[in-house]
């Protein structure tokens, strides 16, 4: 059998991710695609347990090293009991979050660096995306976006933290043209769903 | 203010070492130093919650990777919350198992291999005990000492497992001779306490 496709969503929280991700499942089943659908982090039971302890307000004492390495181990356990296992049964795999949330949220917002990039080889080995679409929207306006509903702890962080989350997205966009596509996330969200589904109908034309 | 010291104990479960933590921590606030005790998984807030997730006999589909990460995780907490500062208030800092765990464990026992020490590098820094005492037993010994009560997820591996965990504090041992000390746990708990005396007085007088 041959092996599925890995696509995973990237972005701050309030960019439409989450919209975007039920139009592209919709329509790939549409095209007769089995499709799995999962999250970063979290993804498995075990990965669960580790989100409530990454997320609890409560925890505001965490080390910025210790959320590093609590997103790695949530991974570790997505990767070997869902992604990688769908992927091996031909499955299209989309993940809402998923390495490049690592290297932007903790390598750049929490300036711990490469060691982020390091630690999470480990954990994926060969399991990168096929593709990765980063909703693009700066963060002082998903920031207006989100004034209503209660922030988690990372979304509780000031600005200047989601200002660098950004920029790091913006340079991995860079670094790496031919996985990872920046969406305008200010536009209709038709128009958003347009771009998305051309990029993805590449991807899978590639195999075809 | 001098820096204080850092001493950790290692070996396998049913060794001896609580009762011989116990009672250097009272020798040495006999001889006027400020102890602080601490262990591993655990040791914080945070990482009494990590280790919950760790040592749950229910998680048992949890893969290795993801267990090297919790470790390096509930570790990381520790280092910056509780060992660090102590060490620079000039405390003596005894921990019921440190780095030399996961190296043993999760390196060797698990078969994770080097990337377990480079992780963990990163989560300790400057860090490393001033000394290691390895409270050496073989695992059958151990195996049979433990018969009567309720073993937790890592306790419930086969021999096989705690046999490379062994290994793997002796290559420790031999690799870093100034730091790690192998003393033989089948001894008198008196002999075991005295052979212990000896190595900590050698590393205070050090400085004195």
């Amino acid at each position: 059998m041959e092996k599925g496709y890995f696509i995973s969503f990237e972005g701050v929280d309030g960019s439409g991710k989450s919209t975007q991700i039920k139009k592209l499942k919709q329509y790939l089943e549409g095209r007769g695609y089995h499709v799995v659908l999962t999250r970063e982090p979290g993804g498995t039971a075990i990965g669960e347990k580790i989100r409530d302890i990454i997320l609890d307000p409560e925890n505001s004492d965490m080390t910025d090293m210790t959320e590093a390495m609590l997103y790695a181990a949530s991974r570790s356990q997505h990767v070997s009991r869902v992604i990688e296992p769908a992927l091996v049964q031909g499955k299209i795999v989309i993940c809402d979050r998923f390495v490049d949330s690592s290297i932007a949220y903790q390598g750049y917002g929490r300036k711990l660096g490469d060691c982020v990039g390091i630690i999470n080889e480990f954990v994926i080995g060969e399991n990168l995306p096929d593709l990765t679409v980063w909703m693009k929207i700066k963060p002082e306006i998903t920031s207006s976006r989100m004034k209503y509903r209660q922030k988690d702890r990372i979304e509780l962080e000031e600005i200047d933290f989601h200002q660098r989350v950004y920029d790091g997205y913006e340079k991995l966009e860079k670094a790496f043209p031919q996985r990872i596509i920046g969406i305008d996330a200010t536009n209709s969200i038709d128009d958003t769903y347009k771009a998305i589904i051309d990029r993805v109908e590449m991807l899978l034309k590639r195999n075809e």
